[in-house]
């Protein structure tokens, strides 16, 4: 039985019956869609994640925070990581260095099972979310994880030199080091059916705590999202992914230094503005925030366990009081 | 320093000076392949590799043939299966199958990295022929490996009871069992510039003791490679697969039967017909060998080391003899 926890089972609307869209990046992204899986019954959770990571290497559709969060749901992540399974091993990996191949993105053996197996499913002609739907079913992911398009999205970063690099070039090989000038994302990208219908049948819609500029606006860019959530649900929270003037986990400080922002929660709520009716930003920046709308302070770091669903938990709870 | 043989050494024209392309197919040509790398100088030997079998699979291209010869000629191959590599573990197949992905087609750890350079590589625009000197580079292979040709050229199996099967399908997923009809090969398939070349320049052919209808004849129908043949070799010798009236491995003796051939070395002489100069059995057959032209019986079976060799020379031999 999963744990609903007191203060939400005490309400008249309980939260079971609430039906909630989370939209997640990488990691911090996983975590909080762990945890609200953990309170939240499946059919009302839909987990909308980005793919403007994506790419093609070694022949394969490569889905960075697809898998993030799948490994994370299905409880089989490396947690040292963040990314790949836990238990990996490189056999194949170290061949392909040896036999002269390319090495600079890792995929390990039990990780490019995932990878061969989406790969003959897009080859047989499924789309993404139809893949994404079959994989989840073998780890046995009950809530609905659905790849923000079924179309390429990838997200290029201009870096301050004037070179435009795929994400993951950016990321992983140059491990974010140019700096930043400006993200580009495509036009013309299109929602899927499955992520309309759950963007109109929402009542919550949670803003994980991941990277603005590469792991939200990505989503957001994708036709009509944005549109959807201006229109449609009751609410729209978003998480903050900046604590005590930091980022938790990647580059998401460093870009915003770079792109002449100030480093801060407070910055990260007026960047999303409008688009959010509630921001939730950690107790560490309780002094120092300035945000104009309506926000909560609590402790937002997630570690492996319990502190997903502790956050998950003040999150859904944060967002009924505002509802309430 | 490599053993030329020594009644080879005695000619006044040495093995060493002639021009030596060698037809094959898996593993038969591969081990014939391996006997003639070690007794002719590398830049002298060019082992032409039926592609037919070869299809996609997990994403990747799946080239069998190509690859037995690979690892035979560098002594990576698995001696038991008769295809993949020595040593080989299945952590990433064993993954695919809890993922309900294919596991047909087993790719152990260490042949996924084969795949996986190779598919990076064409990914990146490389012809096939430019991605089998890299592998073969990095695998130590001195001699030329080229695909037959570098456009698909998919061999189709036709059953009796009407299916039209890819090769792989056939012979793998169906275990060779249903009984063939007839074998559709592909029409305008071009030799590469490699290919022609080394035919051109080529004063023995070699056709292996390969399948002459599945491994050999993809290779023949690859435009202009059998004219070529006609025209150009001062000899083509040909290597019986059927032993005492039996194929030493796979279906070639089943496919003869079906298609209303004797299944002999008398029959597969008579098949390869004028295109061949000098025809070589083996000693079992040698009472029963009703052959026409020119042939020649020696003991033909290959084992893992020796033997390889000595029917390497042997053969070499057979063709000097034939030539004086």
């Amino acid at each position: 039985m999963t744990d609903y926890g007191s203060p939400i089972m005490d309400r008249r609307l309980r939260i079971t019956d609430y039906r909630i869209v989370c939209l997640a990046g990488g990691v911090g992204g996983a975590k909080l869609a762990a945890g609200l899986a953990q309170l939240v019954p499946p059919p009302n959770l839909t987990i909308i994640v980005n793919t403007g990571d994506d790419f093609q290497h070694l022949g394969l559709t490569v889905c960075p925070d697809l898998d993030t969060v799948m490994y994370t749901l299905a409880g089989v992540a490396n947690p040292e990581t963040g990314w790949g399974r836990a238990g990996e091993s490189w056999r194949t990996m170290e061949a392909v260095t040896q036999l002269g191949g390319p090495d600079w993105f890792r995929l390990g053996d039990l990780d490019l099972a995932t990878h061969l197996t989406r790969a003959q499913l897009l080859g047989e002609g499924q789309t993404l979310t139809a893949v994404t739907r079959h994989l989840c079913t073998h780890l046995y992911i009950q809530p609905a994880i659905l790849p923000m398009s079924d179309q390429p999205a990838p997200t290029m970063i201009e870096s301050t030199d004037g070179r435009i690099l795929p994400f993951q070039t950016w990321f992983v090989r140059e491990r974010w080091q140019p700096p930043v000038n400006n993200i580009i994302l495509p036009n013309d990208v299109k929602a899927t059916h499955a992520i309309i219908r759950a963007l109109e049948t929402a009542d919550i819609v949670i803003i994980a705590p991941s990277n603005p500029f590469v792991s939200i606006d990505p989503i957001l860019n994708v036709y009509p999202i944005r549109a959807l959530l201006e229109d449609v649900p009751q609410v729209v929270t978003a998480v903050s992914p900046i604590i005590g003037g930091q980022a938790v986990k990647g580059p998401a400080a460093k870009m915003m230094q770079e792109m002449g922002m100030e480093v801060s929660a407070t910055a990260v709520a007026a960047y999303y503005g409008d688009l959010i009716d509630l921001f939730i930003y950690d107790r560490q920046d309780e002094g120092a925030f300035e945000g104009a709308g309506d926000a909560v302070a609590m402790d937002t770091m997630m570690g492996d366990g319990d502190g997903r669903l502790r956050v998950a938990k003040d999150v859904l709870q944060a967002t009924l009081d505002f509802l309430s």
